[in-house]
């Protein structure tokens, strides 16, 4: 039984997962065919092997620069900036952002010890001053919640002093939600950030 | 991205996992050391590779009978039948069972295509049957199911020809749970199954 349980306890190490789940998901492994195990043990060790972050972004890639950077169709003149890689991904889904990221890592978190050196803000200042890049707008696209805020504030206050476009992405009612369980504050944001309903007249 | 893609596609074959817990389990295992990927690609490839079922009983072992058919100390004229290898588990950590299991591999479940040929119920007629084992007693300890009760009725009617005591687990109120959350079929098994409270007496 010990290399069912060598498992269960790799698995436990992961987020969201509990003793329980770690057992079932190792018993329905091992019930299962052997390939499946075995891909899933692959996709792994490629997964070590091959990923690694994009040398100017942080996105993850498998080679020195991610497809988004290497794109020669993506707009250079914008740089959306998100706490982790996998919200690159969000974006990209949305289908409607055509620029360029920057992944910082994480957010500012002084209680977790996530201060603005864990954060690859030394890299998103050179990419601002790199002549060869010159975005024209970079968009704060950190997460809606404190720490997330505070670091867009804290990222706002290092642009300031550069050429640049600074925006925040915008706050509001989440499309397809009713009004009735939305939060007091997403609506005092909606309210602030009301727009004209026919902006063309 | 394709690796960490391929990644995600597999862990999204897990039952309970989703699209999204499956992309925030690779990228957390993107974003954290190499080693700890490393690690769980290994003991899945230990699981795959040493993990087969026990010939006797099918609980899952790495030699070929289990360490419960292989203890000397186990009460051999007892066998415990549950439907799948990790409620041997279960039944262990309650500790209060020294005797020896049969694994039937599944339950009877004639809407997803699973009869008695699906089950392991021929190996567990063998034990009966065999003049080595000898057992006294079966414990059908399938679950509490509908499916699990038509088992052990099926069950029940194979090893009526025996002479062999057959035996359910209880059926009554879960230690620890209050009454008002008791659904009242458990209730009703609970009443049909009381007993003398000074049964010494």
């Amino acid at each position: 039984m010990s290399a069912i349980e060598g498992l269960t306890g790799e698995l436990r190490r992961l987020p969201g997962i509990g003793t329980r789940t770690a057992l079932r998901l190792s018993y329905h492994l091992v019930k299962g065919p052997k390939e499946d195990i075995r891909r899933l043990a692959r996709a792994l060790a490629e997964v070590a092997e091959r990923i690694r972050p994009c040398s100017r972004c942080g996105n993850y890639c498998s080679s020195d620069l991610c497809s988004v950077c290497r794109d020669p169709s993506r707009d250079r003149s914008m740089i959306c900036v998100v706490e982790e890689a996998y919200e690159v991904g969000a974006i990209e889904r949305a289908g409607r952002y055509g620029g360029l990221f920057h992944v910082l890592g994480g957010r500012l978190s002084p209680l977790d010890g996530v201060g603005p050196d864990e954060l690859d803000i030394g890299g998103l200042l050179k990419r601002v001053r790199d002549p060869a890049e010159v975005p024209k707008e970079v968009i704060l696209a950190t997460n809606a919640s404190v720490e997330g805020e505070a670091t867009a504030v804290y990222l706002e206050s290092l642009l300031r002093p550069f050429p640049v476009r600074v925006t925040r992405l915008a706050r509001g009612i989440p499309v397809g939600s009713d009004l009735e369980y939305v939060d007091g504050t997403t609506i005092a944001e909606a309210l602030a950030g009301r727009r004209e309903v026919r902006e063309d007249a």
